[in-house]
């Protein structure tokens, strides 16, 4: 059943829809924004930054207006990096806003807890700290359907957003360090509580098509503002009903009794209008009012969506004096104008971040030369990689739909043609330089989450071999294992995760036997592709246990992990490429 | 194709929708709002209204939130009349808001301009005028798609109500007098366009069921906020050539050129996100840039909606330094708030307004008592009259759904029950009170526009007995006469323009000649009888040139008017409620 779908568009080519809405952000409120960044995707507040304030950089992937772009504005936040339709911005986007409103304070990141925006921020984070810009995050995670309590860290952020932001921003328009902004974001964040229904699917501009498939009649309780499953499907309950089963959840997931004072959100997710919102927020009222709890102010209206998905969040902040105050303070941004009188802008003195001060000249008379890697024959294996990843796209994305996205060997293949663009042509540099090429090509190239992975893997994988020319059988070797500890460390997977590392790390076990037995480059790739690819195959013998495909259970078994399968290609092509 | 359309809504009873979205609105806003009236159909600001100052009292049918209740508050409107979803509020509803923010110096009413609406606000500013409260009335006639140039009084209003209330509530709160602040409404409004875009239909909480059918693919140029038929269907075409579309109309409207200033608003209609909205922005700026026309301000978000439709319209204000000035002072509502700091805020002296100061005793002395048609026979008539209507409900709704919205006999039956309800038992009272009584039944009965014309009917029917204890033959032609007269002078109706006026205007000249030929109260009003069935015939043969059939143009042609059938119905039924 997708009668209830709606795919209609007001756009020009799909391509171009966060271009030019951005435009339209810029034309609309340009007493409010200007924009920084080659690519244009880093919102600046125009009076917002100045010497001496935390600056406030929130962002995430776009169709959640007017989240972010929206809460830009003095009193708020800073500036606003904004991704692709729900896909995280990358760590330039990020670093292209925090370069723009740091006055000396630090910088302090906010944005929703998911896998895509965590990595992409904390790599934006590390690059803030190797240029001497003090940095902190604060993952909002709001969403009680998300995850059980006690296990708070893995939930996602929805509508909460609004509120941790808002408390974020009137801390560091307060002048507070960044110790207590970021105090008082992880408090706020702490303090609240959402939980949402779905009632449609939105459609992407990219596809035309419904994100997921929801019965006529039905609703999702708990549904995530991507569509990630909620907690259960049925059909569609009164008003009072259904702010009953989110109100019970939220309260049995925090402590409020007599006397406490919230805060109170009712979101629209996008075509659910006020009446029904303010029908949802007189049921709250009601359900508060008999539990003794104040509402100290509501806000009711669209203030995170999901796209055009018909749906609603409700969202409460437990309030004390101090949250109270923030909360008050006046702010003015194109999605929210509190009232009130703003003290006189300041002045943003213009610092120097020189982004390349750590890729230092090579003394190319210290490094190992023995090993049939050369830079050369390692950048031919690396073209050789990216034709194999372009080879099993369709295969690999067809994997995925199994138990993912559907969008794996897409994504790879758009990292892995950057990669080949950027290595088109020989250059004179060591292989750790390569990497590092590689490395900021299938960054900027990818949005979703194997960006950063893959980013990660191959920086580490070059500095694993930074002492070395030319890579003999040991180097490779090391080369591999940095290409696995680069995703670990970035992505966090365990073995048997039902992930890419389940065929990285049998790779480099076997690869580094094949070592001890004195095998050569080419005996240590062999064994390395042996390895992913028992790995691969026992991958569909388990459960996944991280990401969306999670949600399946059991139903993921018996196929393979689309991730596991891509590194399995990779290696398989670079050891062919050596063989030839 | 109804593919597009979304039925399902957060609701608890559909009859509930509005009472609940109200007393929502309240608990979400109570610094804001407070309610007034019987029916709690009035939101007053809570520092607006006070005295000295012309309170604004805006008003319409639901579904176009925040549009009107979300525009009431300090430097905008004082009060809100609420109708029922695309109904307008009835004179009751507004004369709550009125009373309550009348501070001395006048009132002024400002509404979409609708039939239903202009006749509820005239009615209730007759009413302002009878208890000695002055009263200003503006209709906003903003969208250029729903008559030609020329024939702009004509228009429909539809986002440019956000414009005009602005400008209108800043006057009020500057102190302008009701001259001026009339004034001031009006050169906003002349100075205001707007077109929209409809690419899916709403759907009604009552029915469930989309209010027009579009195309999966298509949109609809023009269409106005209650899916009013517009200027072109077709293929839905990119965002910028819709935008071109919107913008060549509305700059062949209104003279603009290079040095001219104007404010911007693109608003969404329900399920169209700010993604979309900016992208219309971006062109919008393009086209004014081009001109050399600057924008002041732009407001991008859903200011006046269609339910859930999916959909945006532009509208722009022309501006000169008094209509800047206004635009610009600070205000503070649910919907919007313009930072800047307010004045403080003034008391209202609570003023007694006695609205039954008219219903003088009547002394029966005076009155003639000729005449076989004694109150308590007229009130067995007018309870004839409401069966004749509930028997036949159906078929005059089936008539209404050929070439209207086929609620004709279930509106008419809804106020008829009233009228049975309200003369269940018999009163001793004159039949000028008995129709006086009707008259108020009837109104609070009926949102659709049948309820101020058939009260002002019963009213002037009712005022054209007043020397009158019984009817003879004369008099029961006078009140026949008084119910044509009450119809024409609230709807404007010409015979020819296929309404029931095609109906009375016939039965009266039939029933005059009747009487001067010498006949008694039966033959006259079987005369009547006639004259209205053929006048019932005649709009058969006739294009409909009122109201929304009027675009049906040829297609209308074939079809009896179903308020000229029911006309006859009426009398028909009082002639035989007569000779029983």
């Amino acid at each position: 059943m997708t009668d209830d779908i709606r795919t209609k568009k007001l756009m020009n080519a799909p391509e171009d829809i966060i271009p030019e809405a951005i435009e339209g952000m810029l034309s609309a409120h340009p007493d409010l924004l200007r924009v920084e960044g080659a690519t244009r995707r880093a919102l600046i507040a125009r009076d917002g930054p100045r010497d001496g304030k935390v600056g406030i950089v929130i962002g995430g992937g776009s169709g959640h207006e007017p989240a972010f772009a929206g809460y830009v504005g003095r009193g708020l936040a800073d500036a606003a990096a904004v991704g692709n339709v729900f896909a995280s911005p990358s760590p330039e986007h990020i670093m292209d806003a925090a370069r723009a409103v740091e006055g000396g304070a630090g910088v302090m990141f906010l944005y929703g807890n998911y896998t895509g925006d965590v990595m992409n921020f904390d790599m934006a984070a590390e690059e803030c700290d190797s240029i001497g810009i003090p940095a902190r995050s604060v993952a909002v995670t709001d969403d009680v359907a998300s995850a059980p309590k006690g296990r708070e860290g893995e939930r996602r952020g929805i509508a909460g957003d609004f509120f941790v932001f808002k408390i974020a921003g009137a801390a560091a328009e307060q002048g507070r360090d960044l110790a207590a902004c970021h105090a008082a974001a992880v408090h706020a964040n702490a303090n609240c509580r959402s939980m949402g229904v779905a009632l449609s699917a939105c459609s992407l501009p990219q596809t035309g098509k419904p994100n997921f498939e929801l019965g006529a009649r039905d609703m999702e309780i708990g549904m995530g503002i991507h569509g990630e499953p909620g907690m259960r499907r049925g059909a569609l309950e009164t008003a009072d009903e259904v702010s009953d089963e989110l109100m019970d959840a939220i309260l049995a997931d925090m402590e409020l009794g007599q006397g406490d004072e919230v805060a109170v959100l009712v979101n629209g997710l996008g075509a659910t209008g006020l009446l029904e919102l303010y029908i949802l927020h007189r049921r709250v009222t009601q359900i508060l009012g008999g539990r003794g709890v104040k509402i100290h102010y509501s806000w009711v209206g669209e203030y995170c969506t999901s796209l055009e998905m018909a749906g609603a969040s409700i969202t409460l902040l437990k309030l004390d004096a101090d949250l109270k105050t923030l909360l008050d303070m006046p702010c003015r941004t194109p999605a929210l104008t509190v009232a009130g009188t703003l003290a006189p802008a300041g002045t943003l003195t213009k610092r120097s971040h020189d982004g390349t001060a750590g890729a230092a000249e090579v003394d190319r008379s210290t490094l190992a030369k023995d090993g049939p890697v050369t830079p050369e024959t390692f950048r031919r294996m690396m073209l050789a990689v990216g034709e194999a990843i372009h080879d099993n796209r369709d295969w690999l994305s067809e994997l995925d739909g199994v138990i993912g996205d559907g969008d794996h060997g897409v994504t790879m293949d758009i990292g892995w043609s950057a990669v080949r663009k950027e290595l088109a042509a020989p250059v004179d540099e060591t292989i750790t330089q390569t990497s590092t090429r590689m490395a900021k090509a299938f960054l900027d190239a990818v949005g979703a989450s194997s960006g950063p992975l893959y980013a990660s893997a191959f920086r580490k994988a070059g500095e694993a071999v930074s002492d070395r020319l030319n890579l003999d059988a040991g180097a490779v070797v090391a080369w591999v294992e940095g290409i696995c500890a680069g995703i670990q460390s970035r992505g966090g997977a365990q073995v048997g995760d039902k992930t890419m590392i389940d065929a990285w790390v049998p790779a480099v076990a076997k690869a580094k036997e094949a070592l001890q037995s004195g095998g050569d480059v080419s005996a240590c790739l062999e064994a390395a592709c042996a390895g992913a690819r028992n790995g691969r195959d026992y991958t569909a013998e388990i459960e996944s246990r991280r990401g969306r495909s999670a949600k399946l259970g059991q139903r993921s078994l018996g196929h393979v992990d689309p991730g596991a399968a891509s590194a399995h290609v990779m290696l398989v092509a670079m050891h062919r490429a050596l063989s030839a």
